[in-house]
């Protein structure tokens, strides 16, 4: 599919029109500051919506393991699914009921995801993912080896047919409601690491790594 | 569906069973924690999955607003989804790359959800989406008109066939790898508030409420 033909008619935004984003640096800008991505697949009409961790390479987003096994039980040549990447920024506290509203940037990605066959590019497939969510951990931990990467099977989906919705800044209020006696603004939420935790069974010589200080998404 | 039915085949976690939960007080705990779903349904087997707010009022799931409008277009009794809600807790860091994992906390659930139609209890479904995600508000803004009501639609899903899936803890490694010289252990994660930010016309007068100051999800 052609940039020129985005967005398609399923990936129009619809609701709030003005919201909606087609560019795909915006895009990868949102995949690659989020790791959690819910992907949601029909079986006879039925929909589910499994939250599983993503990584992307170009314009290839690669999932793996459990979340991909319902799926993958009855799929052949490909599952129609949608992978959606919610980034919530914060809570928009209006003057009315109605003008609440959520600072957020999503993406939602529609296609067939298919199983990576090729053993190079599954491995490749499962370092973007572990590099996506922990920059230079791959390095610093025992390989994947040949009964681990038969158990793990990782999927591949397109980014060729998607949108983002983004909302910013603060509450909208209809112009008689900025006289209502109340607080209004925004209030920000952000996901935070705290402090690492040792595994119980740490061996007492080992350091947190660098990569792991400072760990921040943004 | 009686309690003694759950899990059902649709709802039992499958891939690592021993993290599937099925009480009620603990999925209401986890509903009760986030306010924010992925609610998944199926047009002509392409399944969307929405991002949206939700309230939760004793066996009730509500949703309103935008998410509702595409899956309204085409229902009629009811459509067939899946809403799910993940609270993640943190990365789980391993010694080999298989076996890192991550800390959450998730609940599905699948059913039919209807419109609200009842005027009452549309508005009941309002104020239990407002004041699941900011206690306190409702009564402290300017109520929902006739003509706002109106262009909101209200669903109402029963948590009736559910499951949640739960991991916690450190990294459980193979016997083999605990001697692999890296570090290992749980970087904890959590949505956190930020200072809030007046809006920009805000009638200086008005200070932040009580309900707002230390707002936490825990």
């Amino acid at each position: 599919m052609s940039e020129s033909q985005m967005p398609t008619t399923r990936t129009r935004v619809v609701r709030e029109a003005e919201r909606g984003v087609y560019d795909r640096e915006t895009v990868y800008r949102i995949l690659d500051e989020g790791f959690l991505c819910h992907v949601g697949f029909a079986v006879d009409g039925q929909p589910f919506v499994i939250p599983t961790s993503y990584g992307r390479k170009d314009a290839s987003l690669y999932i793996h393991g459990s979340a991909a096994s319902r799926m993958l039980r009855q799929m052949k040549e490909g599952v129609a699914v949608c992978v959606t990447v919610t980034l919530l920024d914060g809570l928009v506290i209006a003057r009315s009921v109605f003008n609440h509203s959520m600072n957020y940037r999503s993406v939602v990605i529609l296609g067939k995801a298919t199983l990576v066959d090729d053993p190079e590019e599954k491995l490749t497939a499962l370092r973007t993912l572990s590099e996506h969510i922990i920059p230079g951990r791959w390095d610093d931990v025992r390989q994947p080896n040949e009964r681990e990467l038969k158990a793990t099977s990782v999927l591949r989906l397109p980014i060729e047919e998607y949108s983002a919705k983004i909302r910013t800044g603060p509450p909208i209020d209809d112009a008689e409601d900025y006289s209502f006696p109340t607080w209004a603004g925004v209030m920000p939420l952000e996901t935070k690491a705290g402090e690492v935790i040792d595994d119980p069974r740490l061996d007492a010589s080992r350091a947190v790594p660098q990569y792991l200080k400072n760990y921040s998404r943004r």
